[in-house]
C-alpha cells in the first residue's frame, strides 16, 4: 500500500466499493477538500472488508499529502452506512477464535477506520445523509464535526445482536453526547431520529435534506481548507484527545505547544494575513521542528511520546 | 445476606422500609422486569440505615438472578427521596471518627449502594416520580437512564449543610450533565425543577405527570428485557465506565472484547431472530468463558483484572 | 507580592488594568462579594502582561482572604475580553524560545491565571457581558459558573492565527460543552454567538442585555455567598476537577472526605440553622484540620497529596 505517495487524483484512484471526488469536481490539482463516500448504494452502503481496507487506504494518503486541507464523509444513495453487511456475516472473523494467541492479536478493522481518521492530519467532516446502525454510526465518531440530516435514522443495535461496542466508539461516544445519552441508546439498541435529543448533541446543525446535507459539510470543509493553519488544527484536535488529566498537567503541556508554534510559518502568516485583512495562505501539516508532538506514544496511546524528554 | 439465592418471589421478602413489586405483579416466575421502590411515604422516603441496607440485599440478590433483566427504581408516595432522615441525623456516622484508622476504613452507606447498582447484571431505570434532594438524586446517577416527572424539584443541598459529594456523584455527575452544570448546582445548592436546563440532561424523557413517569420506565425497562442481551448490555455499560483513556487503548480493549462475544450464544440467537423477523431468546448475564472481563479489578476500580494477561 | 496579607479595601489597591469593586460598594468591610473587571475599555480590553499580574495578584490576595466568598469577574466597557493585544504582540514570548532549556521552563502567563482561578477557595462567577475571542473566553473556563449577555459573540482564533489552545482550554472546552462542540469550535476559529447550541452550554443563563448580565451574576454570587459554607463549595470543586477515574476509587475518597467534614463548624451550623429555618453563619475558608484535603499534589496535579498517607 504506497500509503506515503500521494495520487495526482484521488477519482483516478481504483477503489471499487467507495468513490472519491475532488473539490472542485474539475480540478484535482487544486484540491483541498476531497468528498469520501461510501459507495455500495444497492446494499445501503453495507461495509465489507474490501470496503473498509479502501477507507484505510485513502485515509493514509491524505494524512501524507500536504494539499488535502479537509474530507467530507458522506454515502452514495439513500443510505449513510447500514454496518456490517449480514449478508456477508462475521464468519471470517470467527477464524481469529482459534487460539488464545489470535484472540490477542486480532485488531477489528472497523477500529483500525477510526484510527486512521483519528490520526488523519486533514479533519473529517461527516455529512450522514440518511440512515447509519452499528458501524455506520461509530465511525463518524472519530471525525471532527458530523452534520445531518435530521430525518436520518441511526441505531448502534448491539444489544439487539449479542454484540459490543466497536470502533472505539466506548471512548467516543460519553465524550461526544455524555454518559447519560450514550448508557441510554447503547442500552436500548433502538434506532432514533437524528433530531431525537438523545442523540442529536453529536450533529453541529441538522438539515431538511439530504443535499443540503452534503452541501453544509462542503461549505465547513471549504472554510476550514482556507482560512485555517492545518499545524493549528491538528494540534488543538489532538491536545483534545489526549489531553493530561488535571489542570496543572495541561498547563505544562500547553505552555510548551504554544511556543512550539509561536513565530512559525503559520502564526507569522496568521497574525499578517489578519492585520491586512486578507485571507491567509498557511504551510503544510504539522512539522513543528523540535517540537514536542507528538507528546504520547502513536502506537500504543501510551504516555511518553517526545514529550518526555523535552517538557 | 443469603445474596447468592435469588427468592421464587422478590414481593415475599420481608423488607421494611423498600417494596419489590413483580412487572406482571402477579407471575412472579415470569419475571423480567422488578419495580423497587421507597417505601416511607410519610417520611418523604428519607433513608435511614436499613433502608439502605435493603437497597444493597436486593440488588445483590438481582445480580446473581438470571430472570431479573431490568430493574425500576421509583418511591411510593409524593416523594422520589428526601435523602438522609434528618431526623435521625449523622450522630451514628460520628462514631467513625474516633481514630485515624476507623476514619480510613469507614466506606459511605451510599457509596456502597451506588457501587451494587453500578456492579449490577440488570440495567436500573430510575423514574423520578417526585422530589429528591441529596443521596435522593446521586443515588439516581448511576442509574443507566432516569426519566423524571417534568414538575419534580431536585437539589443537592450539601454547600448549605457543610456537607460534600457522596455515593460517588463527583465521578457520575459531570460525566452525565457536563462540568458546567455539575459546578453550577453542587455551589449553590439551590433546587431546581427536572426540566430546568442545569439538570434535565439527567433525564432520557420529561413526562406530565408522576403515573406517566413510572409507566414510561417500566415500558423502557420491559422493551430492554425482551429485546436485548444480558451479555451485551452489561458489557456495555462497564465499556463506558471503565473505558480506557486513549483511542488506542480502546482499541485493542473492544477488539478482544468483540471476538469474546463473537458466535456466543447471544449473538446467534441475535442475528437469528433478526433474520427471521422475530424476537430474541437472550441467555442467561455475563458469562463469557475465558473472555477478559471484567478488566480492571473489579474490588478496586484499578487497573489489572483479566486482561492483564490475555489481551 | 503580599499575596497573604488582604488589604482593608480591593478598590484602594493600586491596580492599573483591572477595577475591583466591592459589593456593597461602600462598605468593603462586610464584603463577601467582589467585583473583578478587566478595565482596558478603549482596547476593548485586550490583556498585557500587567493585567494578568494583576489578575493573578488579586485571586491569590482573595485565596487568602477569609471575607471573600466569591467573585464576579467582567469587563468594563462594551466588551470583555478580546484576548491578546495583537499591538502588543507576541514578540516579549519569542525570548522564551531561545534555548531548549528556556522552552522547558516556560509557563504561559494565561494559565497560571486558569490555575489561580481554579485553586482560589472563592468560587468565580464570569459575567460575559460582551464580546470575548482567545484569551478572553478560555480564561472563564476555570471558572464556576458563566452567565452570557446572548448578543455577545465568542471565539477561538487560534487556527487562524497559527496558534494552539491555551490557558488549560483542551483541559476545560470538553468538559463544558462536549468533545464534539469542542472540536467544532476551536477547528473553525469561527465567532459565535453566546446563544448559539454550539457554545451556549457553557453558560448557565443567557441575559437579554450586558447589564442584566453583570446584575445576574451579582445575584449568583451574593446567594453562594450568603448560604453556602466555602469549605463545601471549595472541597466539591476540586471533587469535580480531580475526582479518581472510577466509581471504586471515587467511593474511597468521598467516604472520607465525608467524615473530614462531617460534626465540623460549617457541618453543624448548616444543620442548625435549616432546622431553625435561619440563615446560616458559615465559618472560613478549607481548613479540615487532619483531613485529607488536598488529595493530589498542587504544585503538580500528580497523584499523591495528603491522601497518600490517610485514605
Amino acid at each position: 500500500m504506497p500509503s506515503s505517495t500521494p495520487p495526482a487524483s484521488y477519482a483516478s484512484l481504483p477503489f471499487k466499493d467507495i468513490a472519491v471526488t475532488h473539490v472542485p469536481a474539475d480540478s484535482p490539482t487544486a484540491t483541498k477538500v476531497l468528498i469520501v463516500a461510501f459507495d455500495r448504494p444497492q446494499k445501503f452502503n453495507a461495509v465489507n472488508e474490501n470496503l473498509l481496507n479502501e477507507l484505510e487506504t485513502v485515509y493514509n494518503l491524505v494524512d501524507a499529502d500536504p494539499r488535502v486541507r479537509a474530507i467530507v464523509l458522506t454515502g452514495n444513495g439513500k443510505a449513510f452506512c447500514a454496518g456490517a453487511d449480514l449478508e456477508v456475516g462475521f464468519a471470517g472473523l470467527m477464524a481469529h477464535k482459534k487460539s488464545e494467541e489470535a484472540m490477542r492479536s486480532y485488531r477489528d478493522q472497523g477500529g483500525r477506520v477510526a484510527l486512521a481518521i483519528t490520526r488523519c492530519s486533514a479533519p473529517t467532516i461527516v455529512a450522514l445523509n440518511g440512515p447509519a446502525a452499528g458501524f455506520g454510526l461509530t465511525i463518524t465518531l472519530p471525525a471532527t464535526i458530523r452534520v445531518a440530516y435530521s430525518g436520518a435514522k441511526i441505531a448502534l443495535p448491539f444489544s439487539r445482536r449479542g454484540l459490543t461496542l466497536e470502533s472505539c466508539s466506548a471512548f467516543f461516544l460519553p465524550r461526544l453526547i455524555g454518559l447519560s445519552n450514550a448508557m441510554h441508546i447503547a442500552t436500548t439498541g433502538s434506532a432514533y431520529l437524528a433530531s431525537d435529543p438523545l442523540v442529536s448533541r453529536l450533529f453541529s446543525a441538522l438539515l431538511p435534506t439530504p443535499q443540503e446535507t452534503v452541501a453544509h459539510a462542503v461549505k465547513l470543509a471549504t472554510d476550514i481548507a482556507a482560512n485555517t493553519s492545518p499545524t493549528s488544527t491538528k494540534l488543538m484536535r489532538d491536545m483534545l484527545l489526549y489531553c493530561p488529566d488535571t489542570v496543572e498537567k495541561t498547563h505544562v503541556l500547553d505552555s510548551r505547544l504554544f511556543l512550539d508554534v509561536l513565530g512559525g510559518r503559520d502564526n507569522m502568516e496568521g497574525v499578517k494575513s489578519f492585520m491586512e485583512k486578507r485571507r491567509p495562505e498557511f504551510g503544510g501539516k504539522v512539522v513543528v521542528d523540535g517540537g514536542v508532538w507528538p507528546w504520547w506514544d502513536v502506537r500504543t496511546g501510551e504516555e511518553g511520546g517526545r514529550e518526555k524528554a523535552k517538557i
